[in-house]
């Protein structure tokens, strides 16, 4: 069977003009990998609703599940929760779950819920919330789609609360072996090896420090028996 | 005038699974930033041919520039170049100006040109070689696609030897204000600011450290005197 497919959307101009460096792709990459979701595709997009609701339309026909970074805080640029409800033709307003959830948070530390802060609570009808432990305002579930936020913590903690009550396929297993000859000799015997392990993703990643230099060949599958097999016949090519 | 745009492609499986950790999206980013090239998009796709071929056709057609980087080496796995090629409907073989510059490049370091290692002369019939001072074996660019490494080093590499052939558009120029109130009371007045000043693209960005808290506010443009008078105007408001 199939591993679920994913898909990451991280929409900010902050990550296109390099003034932010991304930090949320690498982290969820991680995370699906050992949750057996495959991710397939991610798109780094702009502020521009056009853009974002025609983006999550379409990777949400594509995959199983679609993550979302970014744009749901209280500020005008933030314009992700609109953009997903609109992708869905869904109705979007303050939801009352979402508004007490920030009322209590915001009674508790003695800031108003402003105007501002209320667009944190603006969820689509049909949505399902995403916890946030972190600062409260939630991301929250539409369909395949699951709207987080940008700020590295806060992402962390929403793809927390959402990956244990995802179904996930098989763990894709790994195993790398280091092999100290240029990537141009090992490549010949290793595209045999990589026809006869078929099932397996086999790569190659060259290194070079301090003049030594090789490459990290690195073969992915969920059966380990086949994985081990793979290694002890390559180690026995470039013994 | 608009400046030119720019689409970022980067290939590889090792990066959706988390394997390795991409460091070229936020390089280029900033490199394409100072040189007045706006980057609208980048997406992230596997060591899929058809995949690969279908990505490019597209943002080749949507943007101004496209800026690849992954799967050039000399391993089963890296199938960019033909990939390419095949977007463009280009033939594609072990081209000889790409061979001699190997050939040189091996023959001084004593190891063999193999037949692995020639694929890395593969370029299409009407493409133009990137330099590549570090490994010497070049990347490519065809029409408006430029085809690079993914190994950083000489992705950066490449980058340099390609960004000065290209007309920028005015430099973003961007400023910066930290202000120490919760983002949610920066929300409301920062919107009219934002309105006010139409030109510029505004952000706030929310930070918290050692139990303080509050924003960055950032707003680029091309105009420096535009982004002084909303930095004055922003802090009459927030004095």
């Amino acid at each position: 069977m199939q591993n679920p497919t994913a898909a990451m959307v991280v929409i900010g101009d902050e990550i296109l003009s390099g003034r932010t460096r991304d930090a949320n792709m690498h982290f969820l990459a991680c995370e699906l990998t050992q949750k057996g979701i495959d991710l397939k595709e991610v798109r780094v997009i702009s502020d521009d609703a056009s853009i974002i609701t025609e983006t999550v339309k379409q990777v949400a026909g594509s995959y199983d599940h679609v993550f979302t970074s970014g744009g749901i805080g209280p500020t005008h640029d933030d314009i992700t929760a609109d953009c997903v409800a609109a992708a869905f033709g869904q109705h979007i307003d303050v939801r009352a779950d979402a508004r007490d959830l920030l009322q209590a948070h915001y009674d508790k530390t003695g800031r108003e819920l402003n105007e501002a802060r209320l667009r944190m609570a603006r969820i689509p009808d049909d949505a399902t919330l995403i916890e946030n432990p972190i600062s409260i305002a939630p991301g929250f579930a539409i369909e395949n789609v699951y709207v987080m936020a940008g700020v590295p913590s806060v992402f962390k903690a929403m793809v927390a609360s959402v990956l244990p009550g995802l179904t996930g396929g098989e763990p894709l297993l790994s195993v790398s072996e280091r092999i100290e000859r240029g990537e141009g000799d090992i490549a010949g015997p290793l595209a045999v090896l990589a026809e006869k392990y078929s099932d397996l993703s086999i790569g190659s990643y060259p290194f070079q420090d301090n003049g030594l230099y090789g490459a990290n060949i690195v073969a992915r599958g969920t059966d380990q028996a086949q994985l081990d097999a793979f290694v002890t016949n390559l180690k026995k090519v470039f013994a």
